[in-house]
């Protein structure tokens, strides 16, 4: 694991090729010709008429009120339950420092979100990494952990098309997870940012509404408008047991009094408005075509790669034959001389992942899929040599 | 210090008084009609047709990126000096986190803001509080420290209109401090979110100037636009040295990959655009107006109390005669069953502070001035009996 660099615009672009000729299959976020820009607008005018206090003034930690109460509407929770944050990683971090102290057990999958496990790392959690099957965690390993007296303090799991890999928690095994959580007593982190950029398939339960959602006790859940509305905007949120959002409430008021309120003000607006099921409509019809070029594409130049058609979200995962000695840093490199961009797989692993990469196609023109998938076959075959 | 609950809208309001009869000097926050409403609109629509990519897209942890290079030129220092972040609130949070391990020396003006105290005691600071006199802290008490052996990590100073009290540091006191500050290696933590909101006498150079701008060494600025454009936008930014401020961005990159474009780019217009000048105008007109009728009331009804009238910024510090016997607990109790809100002395100190208070004349109209200080002056009386 390099760090994470994976899921936003490079901090410092190449220098050395020019950057409209690379096509990224690196940047886990839209391309901007698929966020309705148009409708943001229009929704912060509104959000100004509408509020002029609330938008401009402090506000409190719990997040924009009219915001909080819709999410706590979608959820069928209390508002308690609700902490509307500066984007979910904020969320995130503030779940770690409550919860991760030095050498507290955490169970992930195993890839996953580089991010994730940077966080955890810095804070000296006692990482296992659980092996990630394509309908989700393996749940027989989870259950090995805690019968071998691992108390983890929490299981981070993505439950819908999953970031590296794009698979999907089974129901079965959501409600097992459950299960294990009560008998051992630790919590579900539910880390759900895709969950509304399904494009295929029926939407499965979460384990929120699973372990009875206002009476829940083992979830704590987070979301994000990254996905749906646009990154810029940096709205998240976390519903969990209200005794845990109080303590992270008096984390984030201690840290930035409030979060955003124009920001948070404008995405109320946005999806309570006129436009949102159409902009929603737009992300989910792109992704599904540049998916299925995407499909195609490895079909036809990588006969010899292994993948699952993700059902959603923005990533899946490439895995080439084992024990042909591939050398997925060569790969990145001799991609990037060519003018293509992947994250190679040992970034969503504490060891192992030679052979495999993500390659998100959120950010791809369609135009650009076959091409891209052209000049990665080059350049797997280059690294070879 | 029962804990800093004094700038911005209570989380909880009292439910037994109507909030609308309530005075509140408590609330260190503009009155929602001297923000430029209409202008930020503006702003925020020109940002979305200018920028649509910047706006909606993650961005990274710098910052917007032509707000960042507009904070540099104002300071006249490389960009590479600037982060920006999610209010200067959360600047802080991050230089705290990289710079105050438990038992680090700190110093600081006493009284000073609630908050900062909070967060330095929180990471488990050493801290030293130093007289803060009417032309600012005692540098004679500071050199003292540092002759006896004290070694802070940095020393934090409010410099203009400082919270909670409304002095400024002399300019004398300023070039004192960074002599001892280069003499004894440390740095000053320059905290200045009130400097544009100076009404009355002339601006006094910073101290990120007067140790070199682009060359300093020994200064880590910060600043925010709560107070000149408003509080719910929540773009704050540091002004260091780069590899520090290099280290924070790492941290902050880390905490939420960055922080909000969508209010970034709104901020960078409207302070570009041309309504700016006029709105500014008018909040430094508005709390000038508001100082000097409190001043007045406070001399008509309040005779023995002493203060100075600030130059600037939302505050001003009451001290009632000491060896009376005030007890500023029961006196913000008796104003509160009168319907006025002040924040006791107490919160802003270790120790003492019994017979003083800090009044915010920020969020009070002009008409209410006379009649909360008279209400004032009643529950001083009645906290006697």
């Amino acid at each position: 694991m390099t760090g994470p660099t994976t899921d936003q615009t490079p901090e410092t672009a190449p220098s050395t090729k020019p950057a409209a000729t690379t096509i990224s299959f690196a940047r886990g976020a839209p391309s901007t010709d698929i966020v309705d820009v148009e409708g943001l607008k229009q929704a912060a005018v509104t959000a100004f008429d509408a509020d002029p206090a609330g938008m401009t003034g402090y506000g409190t930690a719990i997040g924009y009120v009219p915001l909080r109460r819709w999410i706590a509407e979608q959820h069928g929770v209390p508002e308690s339950h609700v902490l509307v944050t500066n984007g979910s990683m904020q969320a995130d971090a503030f779940l770690f420092d409550e919860l991760v102290t030095p050498g507290a057990a955490v169970v992930t999958e195993r890839p996953t979100y580089d991010r994730t496990l940077l966080g955890l790392k810095t804070r000296g959690g006692d990482l296992h990494l659980v092996t990630l099957e394509e309908d989700g965690i393996a749940v027989d390993e989870v259950e090995q952990l805690l019968r071998d007296g691992v108390r983890p303090v929490f299981a981070h799991v993505i439950p819908n098309f999953q970031n590296p890999a794009g698979y999907t928690l089974s129901l079965a095994k959501r409600r097992r997870l459950l299960e294990l959580a009560h008998e051992f007593d630790f919590l579900l982190f539910e880390d759900d940012p895709y969950v509304d950029i399904r494009f295929s398939g029926e939407p499965l339960p979460r384990m929120l509404e699973l372990d009875g959602g206002a009476d829940s006790t083992h979830v704590v859940y987070a979301c994000s408008f990254s996905k749906t509305v646009c990154p810029g905007i940096r709205v998240g949120y976390l519903v969990g047991p209200p005794a845990l959002i109080d303590r992270i409430r008096v984390r984030a008021t201690n840290t930035y009094i409030a979060p955003n309120m124009v920001a948070q003000g404008t995405v109320f607006q946005f999806v309570t408005g006129p436009r949102y099921a159409a902009a929603l409509e737009t992300v989910k019809n792109a992704l599904a075509e540049r998916v299925g070029l995407l499909d195609q594409a490895l079909r036809t130049h990588l006969p010899q790669a292994t993948f699952r058609r993700p059902d959603g979200g923005y990533f899946l995962w490439v895995s080439l034959p084992a024990g042909e000695g591939h050398d997925v840093a060569r790969i990145a490199a001799e991609a990037a001389a060519r003018g293509v961009a992947i994250v190679p797989g040992t970034d969503f692993l504490l060891e192992g992942g030679e052979n495999a990469f993500r390659l998100a196609f959120s950010a791809v023109q369609p135009g650009d899929v076959d091409e891209g998938v052209r000049r990665l076959a080059a350049a797997i075959e280059a690294a070879r040599s």
